[in-house]
């Protein structure tokens, strides 16, 4: 055990607490489980400290938030540790030691937050340039040495901080965007994926720029598509249109609300050679994909991997109708024995409410559809097991029966 | 709608019974649920019956068997479909285009039984040679019909019908093993998968030789495999060890109970290139476990994927406690940073649960684990998605904090 650099606060358990919760794996302490008593809410949020059971007896070392719902957040469980330069960079050489061995190039998910033992931190890696999002306190007060952690750990040269999450904002931090390292990239980075070349406009985009998360699904995908008609629904910059035309597709269409998405998508294609097999169509993708049926059109694999409809419990009734009317509208596109895939980026519905929605949409279609794949965020987004079930990426993809 | 050959008997549902249930897509009528009278309660087990609704209304044809909790099993929404040759060849047919998308080679489960519209039937395909589980009576009727209908569809030249599953036992069919076309294999068959080369026993193996159900997980596996040292228990005839190896795996012991799956698994090694780097070991996959943590022995990556510990509901206390030992033994030797992966193949013991009992295991083991990757059975093993939550087979991938 390292001796502190200075005495940090200490949170304590009440005594009714569940300490063994803790001792057994779980990383938060709840706030109406510390004692908070004048000395304890004066604890800054975002400032380290001890965190012990009732007896006394040290969990840890976390970040506190007294006020909050989650009142600590373990960073490490020995008491003593200090968050240094080098504790970060241990912690984003253990995130890079599982991306070595995962990938072949460096274009992942570098941290994952309290999945990589960095509350708050989300890092994706474009090659020689790094996009973070610091969404807590404790980070931004770390910035320089977190800076340096991830260039040294990675030799990158380029770092660019994305503060514009919701997250942060709930923080209390401000908006902003910056180039702590290097010089903005002027065009969008061409992003080697699933066989397709992606671009990532990790200045302007949404989130980082592109989404890591979908990766093995767009794989999955991929295996359905040799010489296949493929439906893009809520395309983005094309992740499943690019990964089925690389795989052999005959063509695809990329639906998208956003024109510079799909501007990113067309550039991809090109960059790819798959440019004379996109389509592209701007527009609401529930009205897009009324006005295909009207037209007859049919396809053999159809993806709708819609923004989160269910982020919240309160918007889970009406996120799961919307998910229903995906699958209702989507389903008369798929040819007979073709394949429906329907995502959900949800955080409140859950697989089984997702599922269930989905087969409502299909049922009342009029398919009869067959599960053959589950699938989740790849496993550059690795999950606390004891913070989620099984997170809020969903893919499922149906075969309807001929 | 096609008129019937001849009338077929008719079972009704009851009133108070839920037809919206078997409308809305679900296949099975519960025999609490049917009206039984002296004329309905003949209809001998394995017959075709009509299925209606207390209206009368026809929902369908189906298999019956009024004695037991299953009622009867629809096999066509069209009352008046006659179940023949061509009936048979559609849905097979149906089931080839499906593996025809998905697979380069044909090495694939090719019909898995409700999944594929055809209740109580397996076909596993290993290149030119079938190998069928028929465990229904309505399939042994029809035993010549389907084995035109699988040869003609499939250009296989071998058919070989493993009668010895218990399910067939419980239809109160005679265990049987035969060749009923083309002659069955003196030796074991090479199977291309993953990149290495598998041997199926067709004739004497587990099951029908091989299972093809954890091929994307021995892919997932395989992508942790650069350079590791890894460790399959419960290893059959080598399905992790050998993906691993064809991965680039620096070494990989094997371990299992059966010194023939051993076997196979040494003659799949050496046919992949790949025998100088596996090792088998023999025994009690427990007591082995204990022997190479007290070697001291250390793995980047451990897989096990041990026998259904929990086949049914009467079972899922011991079975989890057997997974959470699993889980406790395994974990210690797993690498610093290292992925740790548990199977369950037990349809009672459901996510949840299974994942719960592994991390009890990991936490007993002193780990901090990591949830990297879900996964479930491949896509030739289609589900009905009214008939089971996410299937009998999960495997979870865990990394451990270094």
């Amino acid at each position: 055990m390292t001796a502190p650099p200075f005495a940090l606060p200490v949170l304590r358990l009440k005594p009714k607490a569940d300490a063994r919760r803790i001792r057994h794996g779980h990383p938060w302490a709840w706030a109406d489980d510390l004692v908070l008593d004048r000395r304890s809410r004066a604890v800054p949020a975002g400032a380290l400290a001890v965190l012990e059971d009732a007896e006394r007896q040290p969990l840890g070392l976390g970040v506190a938030t007294v006020e909050a719902k989650i009142g600590l957040r373990l960073l490490d469980r020995d008491p003593g540790a200090v968050i240094d330069g080098a504790w970060l960079t241990a912690r984003i050489g253990a995130a890079q030691a599982l991306r070595d061995r995962l990938y072949d190039a460096p274009f992942y998910r570098l941290v994952h937050a309290e999945g990589d033992g960095l509350p708050g931190l989300i890092v994706d890696r474009f090659g020689d340039t790094l996009v973070m999002q610091p969404n807590a306190i404790w980070l931004e007060e770390r910035e320089a040495a977190l800076a340096e952690a991830l260039l040294s750990v990675t030799g990158c040269t380029t770092l660019i901080k994305n503060g514009t999450a919701r997250a942060r904002l709930a923080e209390g931090l401000p908006e902003v965007t910056a180039v702590l390292a290097g010089t903005a990239p002027e065009a969008p980075i061409p992003v080697p994926m699933t066989g397709a070349t992606y671009m990532a406009d990790v200045m302007g985009g949404q989130k980082t720029g592109l989404f890591y998360d979908q990766r093995d699904t767009h794989a999955f995908a991929a295996r359905l598509a040799r010489g296949a008609r493929v439906l893009d629904v809520f395309s983005h910059v094309g992740g499943f249109a690019l990964a089925c035309l690389a795989a052999g597709a005959e063509a695809a269409v990329a639906v998208d609300a956003s024109e510079p998405a799909l501007a990113l998508a067309g550039q991809g294609a090109a960059a790819s050679g798959l440019g004379d097999r996109l389509t592209t169509r701007r527009g609401d993708a529930f009205a897009e994909m009324e006005a295909l049926a009207a037209e007859g059109a049919r396809f053999d694999l159809v993806v709708c991997d819609p923004p989160a409809f269910a982020p919240s419990k309160q918007a889970l009734e009406a996120g799961l109708r919307a998910y229903e009317r995906v699958a209702r509208l989507a389903a008369p596109l798929v040819a007979e024995g073709g394949v429906l895939m329907l995502c959900s980026c949800s955080h409140a519905a859950d697989l089984a409410k997702f599922r269930a929605a989905c087969l409502r949409g299909i049922g009342r279609a009029g398919r009869d559809p067959r599960l053959i794949h589950t699938g989740f965020a790849g496993p550059d987004h690795p999950q606390h097991p004891q913070l989620t079930e099984t997170g809020y990426l969903k893919a499922l993809a149906f075969r309807l029966m001929p």
